[in-house]
């Protein structure tokens, strides 16, 4: 029987296989008493010896196809298993308490993981999470269930799964996996994210694909229009395989764009950027033919450490990205850490509500030491390349000021130093907290430049989280209001001469291109991946004509109402 | 050495008295060996009596003073003092382990305590507080430390804490608490609304009371200014002593003015209402010479019981009110539940920004037996007076006309029953989401009123959680991207021929007064007690010459600008 599951569509273009469920198997343990110890002793040494072999040969095949990196991953699980430390004390519970050993080995576990995890270190948190992993497989063997392994995955598949972890997405082979699709998450979540940048068709947010799938289904990911079709029919296979090839055909065409510039139907050019997070991106940003970068993420310098990165790494990474990217502009972002993204190092205190809370600029002007550090960094960077700096969460105009002021006296202690500065550094915000998008004429008169943050500008505009599933439909870029707010802090910035760029997911939609380049955008900064179906949408489109829509659209009631639009009087399917 | 300290002004008037530190005495136990446990057993007896003891006479006390209600916490200890099922195990404790009693009691509690804790039931979760509160005290005698008792204070004094619990005041005695002052909390802190209800002046936020005053100290407390002096010469306490005598006489001036109509300098109008939890509340509403109820909170129905409230219960309390107010308007809120305001009954899941999450109309439109109860409730006493009702946390024009369906639904319901119900009844909505302020022109074209929730519009405005005392500073209500949103959804209304108020802490603020008059708000609704100093403002205020300034404050960069500008104009101290 044919079924079709509706969902996000998260990861454009259509993959069709067989389903592949990734499964956490169920590890109940009880705790058994055992007459003949040296039995099970001997049980738990043969659970850990098959662990062993299956370890060893998944490393293998790691290194082979996903690289080094991936496979060190495995070679720390296997040196768990030869731990002392970790075996001896499970075989002298089973000894002495003459418990099973799944009991054994899941209260030994336990504590080292608490114990691990309870430290104040990102090294041994990766420890906690490493015996935890191998705990796992061993269980499983002792309990005679089976554990998924995406990298051993050796056949095209479509991962089915309730959600994705990094450690999964981390595992996960292009060669064999075509798509993916998930119970939860939504088109910001990590693995949406992941598919993207894996440019892996997927759709999250089905809440039934785990329970409406079994293994060997076949299984098509409609990563264009969020629908997943389980056991289709011969004919809509033949339906799908030639809209997977009508798309492939599409790639390819854009892919001839790649060293044009963005230039509409009616000559007016609007720049295309890219979204990074590390010099490493800067590889796919100009194979897709980016004209500069609209949003590099520096958080990660300071993620997966154990303290913060210094002036010199911080130097080097930006250097680096600017000397890659030739002269065209990089849009840098000072550090937006805390709320959801915490540094273990800092300590910062739990808040009630994170998204609402002490984090980026607000943590930045108080923890000035580390502010000036990353300033003085980009400072010196700035003299290779075309740099820009905005400042993130920035709610009044107190706070820009202050950032700036900051920004500027590291500017003089450096040139009074002898260090060269570029004196062509725009230093604009992110326009992210309603306020500063109301008030976007007040601050037009002191920035560079905006560079709209949608993902959040939408969360707070709608008071709804937009990790949490329960309201999910209050995530709505189309809502009139969202679009009122994006065009006034266009006008604002042009009223002054500035320019508007845009550098959350919405500037890359296709139900979004049109209505932000009839509000006047001036740049669009986005997943790489997207830039090429952008840059061929936007040729095909009039700014003028685009532009005569505007008031209509901004007097709309609901985002249903402006989508329909949208649809109908550009095509869009 | 005088010291001045600066906090939030908290509740208005001025206090000089003594201080009175409450304190949480430390109750560090260790664990001891014993060797006469028959010793031991008899200390933790002779504890026990002095608790019963010193219970007695604060229950007395309370009973004289606070009456009945406040007593029958007291009897409530009494009676965990006397449980067999606590004090055996600590005594067997004791016995078997020769362990000090302080230990025995406290490993004993905490078991006890952790246990109610996690039943799921509202009544055994305030056992678990009940024994907490005992075991503290016969701690502290086991200890030999001193335990603040609130209740027993008999001069006249100002309290000094970190911050105060409602178990604290519930146990102030307006008599002898002439003011309090504390370290954390702000304007809409728990301790600040509790102060302005009791009218006892209050300074909170000073982040320093605690470490800068002791026991003893001459304090003044000036609520009108958000300062607190330590130890005062004898001419400034002179100085506040007339301020006090100032602002005795001021509040004898104001209370002329209970039966008059808010009418401003040049004959205009405006609605001065009242905030209310409880139908108990409404005596004070009268008092004040309130002309309506802006904000009944519904809630309070629904908290501090193990399951839902019945139609039955909730329609008694919503007639009560309108009854009481005799005619006049009466603006329900329905249900305003989940985020910070849990039911424990309603098993709903922790979020992880709840200010952001699943509450409110957006539960509601869920639960929809639970808001068909109440709407039904509302209904029925719809015909007992001038009802109107108002949705709370509306985003979406959407979830507006879902539920006034339902409303509407009902009320045919009731009517095929046979049942009385107004065709008069209001239906409006808060508007206290960005989204929602922002789109007013359009939802003006479908509710009958507004009513600005500044608490919540003000803290997803400038994303910045309220209750987070690291960027306390973010709360602005001046801020003019605030000002810019409530301006438009009064303009808003009034196009389409609706009326606009306001319910938040803000309407009450004599700087914010002239400026919401001068935006043409309709109605103003704050704590009953501000009434008639904020009438006694308007009096003094002409409408249309406020309104001259609109055009200047709206196009402010910063809320300081506002302020120092209003304070200036209007001669606002």
């Amino acid at each position: 029987m044919m079924k079709v599951l509706e969902g996000i569509a998260a990861s454009s273009g259509i993959a069709i296989a067989k389903a592949y469920r990734l499964e956490n198997p169920d590890l109940t343990v009880e705790k058994k008493a055992i007459s003949n110890v040296a039995e099970e002793v001997a049980r738990f040494e043969a659970a850990i010896a098959k662990a062993k072999e299956e370890l060893e040969t998944i490393r293998a095949r790691a290194l082979e196809e996903l690289g080094e990196d991936k496979a060190a991953i495995f070679s720390a699980h296997l040196l768990v298993l030869s731990d002392p430390e970790l075996l001896n004390p499970v075989k002298e519970k089973i000894e002495t308490e003459s418990v099973n050993a799944e009991y054994a080995l899941r209260e030994t576990a336990s504590m080292f993981i608490t114990m691990f995890e309870s430290m104040d270190n990102e090294y041994m948190k990766e420890r906690a999470a490493d015996i935890r992993d191998v705990t796992t497989r061993v269980l499983a063997h002792l309990l005679g269930v089976s554990v998924s392994n995406p990298s051993m995955i050796s056949e095209e598949v479509i991962i089915i799964a309730e959600d994705l972890t990094p450690s999964d997405t981390a595992q996960l082979n292009r060669k064999y996996v075509k798509g993916f699709t998930t119970d939860i998450g939504g088109r910001t979540s990590h693995s949406a994210i992941m598919a993207r940048s894996m440019e892996i068709p997927a759709v999250v947010g089905t809440k039934s694909v785990t329970a409406e799938i079994q293994n060997g289904d076949i299984v098509i990911v409609d990563g264009l229009h969020g629908k997943v079709i389980v056991n289709p029919s011969v004919e809509v296979v033949a339906e799908y395989e030639k809209k997977r090839a009508h798309f492939a055909a599409q790639k390819a065409e854009w892919a001839k764009l790649v060293n044009e510039r963005t230039i509409t139907k009616d000559g007016h050019h609007v720049e295309l950027a890219a979204n990074i997070g590390t010099p490493d991106d800067v590889k796919g940003v100009l194979e897709n033919g980016a004209e500069g970068i609209g949003l590099y993420r520096t958080e990660f310098l300071y993620m997966g450490r154990d303290q913060l990165p210094t002036e010199e790494e911080q130097f080097e990474a930006y250097k680096t990205v600017l000397e890659r990217m030739d002269g065209k502009p990089v849009v840098v972002r000072t550090l937006d850490i805390g709320g959801d993204k915490e540094l273990p190092y800092l300590d910062l205190p739990k808040e009630m509500n994170p998204f609402l809370g002490f984090r980026a600029i607000r943590l930045c002007l108080e923890m000035q030491d580390m502010f000036r550090t990353q300033l003085r960094a980009l400072l010196r960077a700035s003299v290779y390349g075309n740099l820009k700096i905005m400042f993130p969460m920035i709610a009044t105009l107190d706070e820009f000021r202050q950032a700036k002021a900051i920004l500027l006296e590291e500017k003089a202690k450096l040139q009074a130093e002898g260090v060269q500065v570029s004196d062509n550094i725009e230093v604009g915000m992110m326009v992210e907290i309603p306020a500063a998008a109301i008030l976007a004429d007040q601050f037009a008169k002191e920035v560079d430049f905006f560079s709209i943050g949608t993902n959040d500008l939408i969360q707070y505009t709608m008071a709804a989280d937009r990790m949490n599933e329960r309201i999910s439909y209050l995530y709505q870029p189309y809502n009139p209001a969202i679009l009122r707010l994006i065009s006034s802090v266009i006008d604002a910035a042009h009223k002054e001469g500035k320019w508007a760029g845009m550098c959350g997911e919405m500037a890359g939609d296709a139900i979004a291109i049109p209505i932000l380049l009839g509000l006047g955008l001036d740049e669009f900064s986005m997943s790489a991946t997207s830039i090429l179906r952008a840059r061929s949408q936007m040729k095909k489109l009039s700014k003028e004509e685009a532009a005569r829509f505007k008031e209509t659209i901004l007097s709309m009631r609901t985002a249903e109402e402006v989508v329909a639009f949208v649809k109908e009087t550009f095509h869009i399917e």
